[in-house]
């Protein structure tokens, strides 16, 4: 059966997550029943990440077995179709050896979290960013960031519910872009890792706007840090703001 | 009665458009409900443009009458509180004399048109742009709408329902910006005028797009222009992509 990787767009809001879920409609279960549609024997998909309910991604990656040899652009346009009405889409499908594996073969994961800053409700960021109603400060919160970069014990900015068998992560980036937003600030943090902890990035994110808003002296993050325990992290932030933006793969299947 | 210009930022999405309607909800009606709240004799508002079921506001202006000499931040915060949970927000206002009008003191209206060129559907724009499926020359739209610069009838470019004395306008700018958009491109119209006709911006864009995807030669632009016909008009575009973004007044109320 030929293996295909498929590279997906989706807007979580209406999904319980990525992964399939017995009476909740899940990102999994729409990509699965498109590719029946083709192939009623598809196998379950195996994707890179398991993303949240109301988690987005720009950039997720899954893999498929299927009976016939589909020319790639043919079958995205296929599953793309029968993904309608869905807010999903298949950017790209590229044929991979039978033994690769979109979770295993990843070396890194790439996430981006959209937070607003404004006193205003912003009207076009409803489901697709965080929106806190004071003004954050840039450099406190890369100054916070930068005390969780490299490998630590992520115990509290960790879900309970992780389960993970070491809270031992390695961080290798957490950038923070600022940019315009009308009467308002807009920030992106870029966080890149091999693998994430349950609830990691928005646990992360929601730290550092503490640090952001002058409510923690940046020390804190490597106090809190250093804690290893759930309850001294900050306000786990809501997942509209979240994006899994991209898969790192040594093949670069997607050319990138 | 104190007079105050009220930025005002939208999600057309969900109203019938601007203008006050016997039977679906306007934006009008929901600022004006707000304001009622906070004053509930407030006259009825009047804006800078009306704009369509479905079309955005980043900018749209308008002016209210009110008994109290509101501190400006409060009265937008309560306006704010009472226009939840609708997807609508003042972003500022400004204290100005008696005789000022939002609609007559306005020397130009600027509108942003976002269109997205991409095979697969763009699952986080839905509602906020409008897709096409093939490549766009951007060179193309480029020649297109610089023959609609300046002053012209564009009876051609306006809806069978508009209600202005005359269709000649004068169009200040029409550029277009690409920007890259995951396995495809983003093209932002701007285009700025004293004042518009019904489904000008919209007829403009729709026209454009048939020269940028190469069904009309660039210089069919100033044919259809010429022929003064609404049957010559290309496809009038959704409103998704049509964000009302500034207007401008000599007196600069918000200080741009």
């Amino acid at each position: 059966m030929p293996r295909f990787a498929l590279l997906i767009e989706y807007n979580g809001a209406p999904f319980s997550g990525w992964q399939r879920q017995k009476d909740h409609p899940s990102v999994q279960q729409c990509v699965e029943e498109a590719l029946r549609k083709i192939d009623p024997d598809c196998p379950t998909i195996g994707a890179a990440g398991r993303t949240d309910a109301g988690v987005h991604a720009k950039g997720q990656v899954a893999h498929c077995d299927l009976k016939r040899d589909w020319e790639p652009f043919r079958l995205m346009e296929a599953v793309n179709f029968h993904l309608k009405p869905n807010p999903i889409a298949i950017l790209d499908a590229v044929p991979m050896p039978d033994d690769w594996h979109a979770r295993y073969a990843a070396y890194e994961r790439r996430y981006t979290f959209h937070l607003i800053a404004r006193r205003a409700p912003a009207a076009h960021a409803a489901g697709l960013a965080w929106q806190v109603r004071g003004p954050l400060d840039l450099a406190a919160m890369q100054e916070g960031a930068k005390r969780l970069l490299g490998t630590h014990d992520f115990t509290t900015f960790r879900s309970t519910m992780c389960q993970a068998q070491s809270p031992v992560k390695t961080m290798d980036e957490i950038t923070i872009e600022e940019h315009d937003y009308s009467y308002g600030k807009e920030f992106r943090f870029h966080l890149r890792a091999r693998s994430f902890l349950h609830n990691q990035v928005r646990s992360i994110v929601g730290s550092l706007e503490r640090v952001g808003g002058g409510h923690w002296a940046p020390e804190k993050i490597t106090e809190v840090l250093e804690a290893r325990d759930r309850n001294a992290c900050g306000p786990v932030t809501p997942p509209d703001g979240l994006f899994m933006t991209g898969v790192g793969y040594k093949e670069k299947p997607f050319g990138f």
